[in-house]
């Protein structure tokens, strides 16, 4: 195992650390391992809190800030955050105006913010939840009942994190997050598998002449194993079952992300694979993120998100956003 | 090889077309391999021109847009671009007001950006040049006469580019950039090679239990390979030479890239343990980058840039910027 790392057990703590020496506009609680915007969330501000296991940065930490997220807990390496993180953020966070839980559908993380919403409702906190569910790679699969979350979590945190700065209230905001979850698909494929640092050594074997279609972003397997294809045949991997799950035609935003050991030269060479057959699906891509936003520590491979998206999920996609992972206009 | 690819001798025109499909705000030249701004330079402003081999990016091409570069010029993978290429870019950038050539100093590129200025001045452009040489690593190397240049270059073209914007002249602008690559340092690391697609395997041997020091953004070597080390270690491995070179108390921006195929958990845990070093060396750390911004392909590690930046420095960086790799304040 080569990683820049002290001791495989501090790796969270240890990188905690460095995110609070590179963004001191936030506050890293390193004890709970929650990351906080630097003020208070607004009164009359719905707080949008999330978080999961760690390895899939800059999600969901470095989505915290201006016009998306309000806090996220940080669980181990692909290990769930506890119910006492996530209600420790739900606290942090909560202005009055109530508290939306974004998670990702695998199984603990679920019960986790369950239990943390009924914690945090005990306490008088009103908290509402999405379950984001887009991998139409497989339906139920080794971490979850159902399908995996995936890369519309990212523009799910976007767009209502946009609505919550606006000042909608958490009955809008929990609305407008289900619709984004219900709105997206993604599908990926991996290259080599990671290297959880605890473990040592890589999750899976992967033969240097194959690849892995549908792996989740834990190196969960996928739905096979395949020769190692070209960019253009793996566009059609990634864009095919997309289509086949729901129509796909109109204006969206898409992502295409890398899955950490990937460089941006091969992720803008498969956008530009991606994004042909995405055209000639009738998908009018209005936005699109073509980098490292929901990684699986040091896998080589790519995630595709496609999320239909009308005028009004492109204006809150625009609105101004200031975080660590994502910025801009303002 | 695994890599999100065709035929290798196609990447760099296949990854054109991609940045062209995702940035429809940026002009893509496949034949010429020039990316530009979507407009014109404004009459009057000063056109910012770089370039270098592909495998860096988003260096150079993710830099071109409001406050950097008004035109990028990429070579083959690790290849310069030719003198064609960067008078190209030259003439398409001018607007009347010169242009200013910012080099890695690579033979290669500082001999085709020098007879490309020739051409260009024959043509009636007038054109200054600055080359970064910020490497500390090594006095000369493989590809180079003299210190590699690295990182500065990023920052560099960041201020460079507020100043231009500003409606800074061709003077003002070329010895502002000399201030800068005069004020920066760079030293890097890497834990295993990176592949060149046309070669189709790994540049260097690295056995698993070891790293190179002061490596080089093509996988040159550097000063010495050594035993794995923590990334308390690797940190001082990586500020020690630079605290060596020059009197960098006082006042800094600093970037801490990855290589490509290091994930961002392990760089922010490295930069944690690098600004620790950093501050008890009486560096104020007044603005950071950390993540993936001048890159070696599918390399594993990071390189360190430490530049010294006075209150003037700092309110060009924090200037406006809208390019595919930064983007704040507009």
């Amino acid at each position: 195992m080569k990683k820049l790392i002290n001791a495989p057990a501090g790796v969270l703590t240890d990188s905690l650390r460095g995110v609070q020496a590179a963004h001191p506009e936030l506050r890293v609680d390193t004890e709970h391992r929650v990351i906080y915007r630097g003020e208070p969330t607004r009164a009359g501000k719905v707080a949008l809190v999330s978080g999961g296991g760690s390895g899939h940065e800059p999600m969901h930490g470095g989505f915290v800030g201006l016009g998306m997220l309000d806090a996220a807990a940080a669980g181990e390496v692909f290990t769930s955050p506890t119910p006492d993180q996530v209600l420790e953020a739900t606290k942090g966070a909560d202005s009055g105006a109530g508290v939306l839980h974004i998670v990702k559908n695998y199984t603990g993380d679920v019960l986790n913010f369950e239990m943390a919403a009924e914690l945090a409702a005990a306490e008088g906190i009103r908290v509402e939840s999405v379950v984001v569910a887009d991998d139409v790679a497989v339906q139920d699969s080794t971490w979850t009942a159902g399908r995996r979350g995936t890369g519309t979590t990212v523009i799910l945190e976007k767009v209502v994190g946009a609505a919550a700065e606006e000042g909608a209230d958490l009955d809008a905001v929990a609305a407008l997050a289900r619709q984004v979850s219900a709105s997206g698909r993604s599908m990926g494929i991996a290259l080599t598998s990671c290297t959880v640092p605890a473990a040592g050594k890589p999750t899976f074997d992967l033969p240097d002449d194959q690849m892995e279609v549908g792996v989740g972003i834990h190196g969960e397997p996928g739905r096979e194993r395949v020769p190692l294809a070209s960019a253009h045949d793996i566009a059609r991997m990634l864009v095919d079952p997309i289509l086949a799950d729901f129509d796909a035609a109109g204006p969206a935003i898409v992502l295409l992300s890398g899955l950490g050991g990937t460089p941006l030269i091969e992720l803008y060479l498969m956008y530009g694979e991606v994004a042909a057959l995405l055209t000639e699906a009738g998908i009018d891509v209005r936005r699109c993120l073509v980098g490292d936003y929901i990684t699986s520590l040091d896998m080589a491979g790519c995630s595709l998100t496609v999320v239909k998206a009308d005028d009004e999920l492109i204006r809150l996609w625009d609105a101004p956003v200031v975080t660590p992972g994502l910025r801009w206009g303002a």
